[in-house]
């Protein structure tokens, strides 16, 4: 009983801190995170030795699922289909602010002679701007449907699903102690790439087949315990390999986010996220020595005005390199030039990795409130500067700019172009996705080959036959996506030969257009045998297998196709149900 | 990172559990709580050893958040309203049943020779039904609208409040180590109503007014933090003076109840209360010992049977008694055969307390479990079996219970009588209000007369005349509330001798009608003379205290009245305007 009241008064001191903060800082125009981020500090163990909660423990529990509930909702906002729609501004802004804001935040740290894993985390904090941030402040200037507004979210939802990608990297990097190379860090890339693709495509399939059965019940109860369940159960596997639970709860979101009962299900998680997410936020307040504040005031402010003035350049740049005009660039770079919700995960996770040092961040939050002061300023003061700048920059400066800016829109693909280039890169995805489906057959095959070979050990005594079987069923089990992969790039080849007729080197085009599907298989069979090592049985074995497969490869051609046409339609129907959704 | 690891796992078993559990009974249409329960049992530490739950402590700190979810999502639907609009057979109905209840489970303890506490925390636990369980049940058979499903709706409020008393009792039985007498029920009665009279009148007149003023910023996310941060603030208080949180967010919720906001706070704390209430089931279900099931099985029947034709006999003995005929009063008792959440709650209270046997617990949930089955069943045979009964009692007996109904219905107050009654009701009720008030004014200065004091001492420096002026500022604050209670008694005695020219001994009800405003002077005095021993000065400084206040309250009676009527308006407009909000 006591340990539970003390909780209790815990949770009863964070609520009350917490609804009178945000009461006033509503009151006062600025963003609710903010006052939670106050709140957290009034009653922390800073300010007020030894503070008013405690219980630390329990609270930063609850804040854990803080943590799980913000990504799932990002991923509930995010949606494949929002990526694809983005366009070019979009990913090059992101990527660019993102690398730029890497190195400077690196490059401070080492400044300051912090060790090399700070210096990573300060830049990866760096990194990513804040979506709810910027979404309160566009709000309260009314400018959320103005075009640079658009093209910021496009740049939030790439820097998020970026964002994930550094939480993996970060991860992977501290456990191996920032022992890293080139192959190492391409080699995490490709597996968090070939997990998130796996993960996707299955579970867009399988995920809202099962709640669109739930809905049926017609109870929010149901609809609620089974979508925590799932996304619970989901961050279990991504846990148990080895990535993130970040990660899981965003890509769970992000899968249910394709379902019809989107709607639903933000209606009935957001309470929950809020109160969690609340939660998080305070704690992140009580984190806040101001000792370190006053010890690292430089810093601050250095970091502060790096944030600012490399998310302005970069994100401006982006903006500016991808067609739009200077002053939608700069007004895409202020709105981005803040640090939020990303960053404390980061920062958090610095802290459970136990790679980071205490100061670090005390200082991101330091940051992070500075920056989201400055940020509504900076968007009002966006048009005035670039009209100010138009004004001074030399006359042939400018006419360079224009006429970049014309040259971009110029080399736009139009008409037939576009489309044909539309239709090579759906098709190289869907060659991606197979590929990635196969490979991710294999490795499963291979990493549970143990206790596969002990349960066909009860039929099959032959070791090397036991792995001919295995080997086998594993072949054909990815004949589907094999096939699939064949005849798109087929296709694909009989598209750009098609090309090639209306001008250009017609011998060539003819010769490429057989080329590829060779080639097409010659890799695939390379990448079959890098991949089956662990399963391959020996020379002579592995030719009657070849000799099988080839034969059911003939005979059932016609049937692997119309198992994949099913799955493909499966996967696109339930695309298309959710396009809905998100018009609506 | 670990323990929050673990937690996340035990998290994430627990809602795939609760999800797979409640699809597959809402498929079987069975409540959704018998599923959590189930779920709770096969992840529990008793199935499968040691179970897949690991930091059970955690699990239950949130299961602890589920009853105060719980507790006021059912104070959110009770609304003192109700409780008034509910008729004669609701309240004798649930007296009854309680009173029957506890005594059966007391003497049923007592014959298998338990000890005394566990007897008397198994007559609690059988002596409140279970509104969820009903409501589903009634819900499938598709008779919520039907007159006897509208009666049971009223016991179930009534139980409700009565249930929350137990539970205040029974802690202070609990903490008394049994050691109690009637002086010390009465006590323990008295304070609790006084408590929950005067947080009722005070959060009314407080609490909607805040809620309004938060609404404004129309934002779900600070109301839902904000209603938290009243509930656990007003939890902790609860605590403080000794109860149990239960009654406190049960409390919390009626006062939100009565605020315009009503909707939407029930809408935005619903997947909230689901979360916990679901944990809070769970964690119900893993605390079920297979072997005591084994070993207490007579027990298990005994009691079970015991709670099925014990409410059905005292429910339906009770609206018979208030007057309704045979075939209504025994639908009553059929549809409040069960127990459930509230005997979980008691059989909780028991184990933090430390004062029951481990088995008591699995014994309540396994007689919940089997009345919650039979509960459907139940209902439908009532209509068979009254007829049936009415075939089979012999004639001359069916005459007299028909005469009986006839006759109560004929001495209920129609017309001018009824409305006289309701009249009189009122104004009592009005005085024991403002006599409340004025006794938690006394209590509460009693209570911090130390500190009141000492803050006082930088100014008064005699004692006596410190004294003296805490008892003037506590009885001038009390002076609307007294004057209220005189004017309402006065209004009182004149109604009655209206009443009494109409007929009867005119003299002796002239006389009553003066004696009645002396005599609740002299019982006032009384009152406040015993009340404020604590603080009351010498007699000589007394004196002039006494003249300073008669002067004072005849300069500002009309003054005082208007402070009164200010406060009264405030709390009638929030109960009028929350009119509305139930009637929509």
């Amino acid at each position: 009983m006591h340990s539970a009241t003390s909780f209790l008064q815990d949770l009863a001191i964070l609520m009350l801190f917490a609804g009178v903060s945000i009461v006033i800082f509503s009151r006062l125009k600025q963003p609710v995170v903010l006052g939670y981020i106050v709140a957290g500090f009034l009653i922390g163990p800073y300010l007020f030795k030894p503070g008013l909660i405690h219980d630390e423990d329990s609270i930063k529990t609850l804040s854990e699922l803080g943590v799980i509930f913000l990504m799932f909702s990002l991923g509930l906002e995010f949606s494949i289909r929002k990526l694809f729609s983005v366009g070019a501004t979009a990913f090059i802004a992101a990527l660019l602010e993102i690398v730029v804001m890497i190195w400077i935040g690196y490059e401070i740290g080492r400044f300051f002679s912090w060790g090399s894993m700070d210096s990573l985390f300060l830049g990866a904090i760096l990194a990513v701007s804040s979506t709810t941030i910027i979404i309160k402040a566009l709000s309260d200037l009314k400018m959320k449907h103005e075009r640079f507004a658009q093209l910021i979210f496009g740049v939030l939802i790439v820097e998020d699903i970026l964002g994930i990608g550094i939480i993996a990297l970060l991860s992977g990097i501290a456990v191996s102690k920032g022992d890293i190379n080139a192959v190492g860090i391409i080699a995490t890339i490709s597996k968090l790439t070939l997990f998130m693709v796996v993960s996707l495509v299955v579970g867009i399939i399988m995920v809202p087949r099962v709640l669109a059965y739930i809905a049926r019940f017609q109870s929010d109860e149901m609809v609620l315990i089974s979508v925590l369940g799932m996304c619970f159960g989901f961050c279990l596997i991504v846990i148990y390999l080895g990535y993130s639970v970040v990660l899981g709860a965003f890509l769970i979101g992000a899968i249910m986010a394709e379902s019809r009962q989107l709607a639903q299900i933000e209606r009935i998680i957001e309470p929950v996220r809020d109160l969690f997410s609340a939660i998080f936020f305070v704690t992140i307040g009580m984190l806040i020595d101001p000792t370190i504040l006053q010890t690292h005031f430089v810093e601050i402010i250095v970091i502060a005005l790096a944030v600012i003035i490399g998310k302005v350049f970069s994100c401006g740049m982006g903006a500016f390199i991808a067609g739009n005009t200077g002053k939608t660039s700069l007004r895409v770079g202020m709105g981005l030039s803040q640090i939020g919700e990303f960053s404390f995960i980061i920062a958090t996770l610095g802290i459970q990795l136990g790679v980071t040092s205490s100061y670090l961040y005390s200082i991101a939050v330091a940051v992070s409130v500075i920056t989201t002061l400055t940020t509504p300023y900076l968007i009002k003061v966006a048009d005035p500067l670039s009209n100010g700048l138009a004004s001074i920059i030399p006359t042939p400066i400018a006419k360079v700019f224009n006429a970049y800016t014309q040259w971009v829109d110029s080399i736009r693909l139009h008409g037939d172009k576009a489309v044909l280039a539309g239709m090579i890169r759906k098709i190289i995805m869907q060659v991606g996705v197979n590929l990635a489906l196969v490979t991710a057959i294999f490795l499963g095959v291979a990493y549970f080959v143990g206790p596969i070979g002990q349960w066909l050990g009860h039929w099959v005594v032959n070791v090397d036959y036991r792995k001919a079987v295995i080997c086998g069923v594993t072949v054909v089990l990815s004949l589907p996506f094999l096939i699939a992969a064949y005849r798109k790039l087929k296709a694909l080849s009989m598209l750009l030969a098609e090309m090639s007729l209306k001008g250009g080197n017609i011998r060539l085009q003819r010769i490429l257009a057989e080329l590829i599907p060779a080639l097409s298989i010659v890799v695939i069979l390379v990448l079959l045998s890098a991949l089956s090592s662990a399963i391959l049985p020996s020379r002579e074995t592995l030719i009657i297998v070849v000799v099988v497969i080839i034969a059911l490869t003939l005979i059932l051609w016609r049937w692997f196709i119309k198992i994949h046409s099913r799955l493909q339609i499966a996967l696109f129907e339930t695309l298309d149900q959710s396009k809905d959704n998100h018009h609506g």
